[in-house]
Formats: structure tokens, C-alpha cells, sequence
């Protein structure tokens, strides 16, 4: 089984890469761009049955820094 | 509207970060991790009616490195 793991920083925390994002898009002429955020997509391939509880120990002890960050879990 | 980006590297394209997480995932005790990509997920919140195909150009041109990345588009 596939699980995959979205891990974005909080609302409200500062994401330069983000920000460099949408200023470089301005600087190639794309227009309406209003604001980016950047994260990470982890997938994961997993022995079958392993419970969503467990990848969401994975992210709570290694994928996500979970002051700054949230995660969402998706099994496949 | 908003549109969501995956990027991921190809398959066949060494990812020693996806590595990494798969050797820590071991060490910390997580048994059955087989394989872990990493890649990046970019949330941009856009003028209402930008089309797919502006995104995709937005990929193409910075977002993503399409010689050794592959990307996915999701408007929402």
C-alpha cells in the first residue's frame, strides 16, 4: 500500500520560499499571482495494513516539524 | 481559485532525499518501509479563471526541472 504525507508550514508562518516563488512568477510576467506556500509531499510505500496510525507517528516523530508545520495523511 | 502543484522526481532519478527518510524511518523502529520519494507540493492562490494551461507554463518554466522532474496539476 502507498500512503502519501503533505506536510505545509502553519498559517501564519513566514515561508520565504514561498514568497521567492511568487515574486519570481511576477518577474516572468504571470499576473494575479497572490500568494504562494511551499511544502513537502512524502510517499511512502508501505507494508499492506499498516494503520493510518502509524504514519501519523512517522510524521509526528520525523516528516513534520509539528510546531511549524501540519500534515495531512493520504492512504492509497 | 487555488491551484495545487505536485512536483516529484521522475522515476529512475536517484532521490537521496526520499532515502534518507526511508533509513530514518528504520532506524527510529518503523518496520515495512519499502520505498519513500520526496518531492515538492506548491499551493498558489491565483485570479479567479486563470486556465490550466497558465499553470502548466508556470511548471514549465520555473517550478518544476522537467529533465529529471514530473509534475501534477489540481485546480480547486
Amino acid at each position: 500500500m502507498k500512503a502519501r504525507v503533505h506536510v505545509m508550514l502553519k498559517d501564519g508562518v513566514l515561508d520565504p520560499q514561498g514568497e521567492a516563488v511568487r515574486h519570481a512568477l511576477g518577474s516572468l510576467g504571470f499576473e494575479g499571482v497572490d500568494k504562494v506556500r511551499q511544502g513537502k509531499v512524502i510517499e511512502l510505500d508501505l507494508a499492506d495494513g499498516t494503520p493510518e496510525e502509524t504514519v501519523r507517528e512517522m510524521c509526528e516523530k520525523l516528516l513534520a516539524n509539528t510546531v511549524i508545520e501540519r500534515f495531512d495523511i493520504e492512504l492509497v
